[in-house]
């Protein structure tokens, strides 16, 4: 396993950590000044800052991608929801490109309306249905382009309204029957929040294997958990067996970052600097 | 499928439902009044009750029960806090025979110290290893007793603190390790909340079959919700597909009680004639 106790070659910084209290150029300057040599922005970042502006920022910086943050949501309830999707994510495909991401995320999406506090179906079934048709749709222009696409499987506690996949072994099912040849332009994105507590994990991440494993996210499992989105935990704060995670992750062969993605609105009420130095400081000590 | 539109025959109600608002001998009174045929008491409500009263109240008014609630919390910090866990399920398998229980309901516990907010492990495979113990020797006992034992798969969301058997696949492995004979004597408590979402659902529950299927458990999943524990919803005010989902279940050979347990802060605040009446009422028209 990969020496982390020293610098911070392997660290990614989700610019989710720290949205509330920073504009994106001023995240990538607090990273480069810590010699952090990756983030994984989000899109809404990208566009308040300027698609080409952070790119150049990001050169000058010598600051690279981990992924782009995101694709995906591709349930809606009729079938111009569905292809007004697929026009989002061949766009989002084209930002990745142009920040030269080495994925795109994706996060699925589920029964429709249901974000928006008014699902118009009960039919997971249905939507996973879609979200397959989607994904296959958008993998076909991601392959033309050449950007390799990472399904994020999301907590089952956000199954109705943000991802119906669910699990590691369902992602990977649908990778294998979407792209049977492990291309490499489909694959998932491994948050830790998301799977830890899943008793095929260590199995399905050796199934997995460097061809599938794109992304790897941590943070902690915080208890009590006090909110299903805003509560993650600051790596070693909660009950996450983080080392022996990474250890089934490296052993399946992945050498990339260790991405921080931390929703939590106890990291946004503190200073940005307070917040992204705990990322080092327990990147180095706990993951 | 059975007809529940009229009636309420097929109808037991989780004394947790309304738990807040009575004790037991009014619960069971409130039950009686409205033909209730089956309920599932929690252990505290019986101590409180008593348990010989229990069981004489019980009788008179002519209701069974669908379960007993509940026997499991294997793990602990140490051999001692386990011995003690396996005593405190003989109890619970004694009182369940005595009241006549079809089933003691298993939640089975996680990573020790972590329900009283002092987690003392993160090693979930470790905790498995102790459920799977203690489930063993409680199957003997309750063997000897003849007292069927119900493991219900808890919600992911609940694998640090309450369960860390967390899918029916996983539940059922376990009822195949340690009763590969399908006596009767081990299986699943299929809760709704804790499962809907799980892609492999339908084809786990028609592995369960009838022999395995020993209670059923309906409310819903809100959109959005709030809390982690107690903020269940009334069947029909969620995402649940109720019926799809007995319609598999009653495939499978399930002939029991469609059981409401309703952990909600908002039922919990209700007049209780209120929440029962709801109850039956979204038994017949969605359950």
């Amino acid at each position: 396993m990969r020496d982390f106790s020293q610098g911070v070659e392997h660290l990614s910084i989700n610019t989710a950590t720290v949205k509330e209290q920073l504009a994106l150029p001023a995240i990538i300057d607090a990273c480069a000044r810590r010699g952090i040599r990756a983030i994984d922005p989000w899109r809404d970042q990208v566009q308040a800052a300027g698609l080409q502006a952070t790119a150049r920022q990001l050169k000058d910086a010598g600051i690279g991608l981990s992924g782009y943050c995101r694709g995906g949501f591709f349930t809606a309830s009729d079938a111009a929801g569905r292809r007004a999707a697929l026009d989002d994510n061949r766009a989002a495909i084209d930002e990745a490109k142009t920040l030269s991401a080495p994925c795109l995320v994706l996060v699925v999406g589920a029964l429709p309306g249901a974000l928006q506090g008014s699902p118009t179906s009960k039919d997971i079934s249905l939507a996973r249905a879609h979200v397959y048709d989607g994904i296959a749709a958008t993998l076909d222009y991601a392959r033309g382009v050449g950007m390799p696409l990472a399904i994020e499987p999301l907590h089952p506690m956000q199954a109705a309204d943000r991802a119906c996949i669910n699990t590691l072994e369902q992602a990977l099912d649908m990778c294998d029957a979407l792209d049977a040849g492990r291309t490499g332009m489909l694959g998932v994105a491994l948050d830790v929040y998301h799977v830890w507590w899943d008793p095929k994990l260590a199995s399905q991440i050796a199934r997995a294997g460097a061809d599938r494993l794109l992304a790897f996210h941590v943070c902690d499992w915080l208890i009590p958990t006090r909110d299903l989105l805003n509560d993650r935990g600051m790596m070693g704060d909660g009950i996450i067996d983080l080392k022996r995670l990474r250890g089934w992750v490296e052993a399946a062969g992945y050498t990339g970052f260790a991405e921080v993605e931390i929703f939590s609105n106890r990291w946004w009420s503190l200073p940005a600097d307070e917040t992204l130095d705990t990322c080092v400081a327990r990147y180095q000590s706990t993951v």
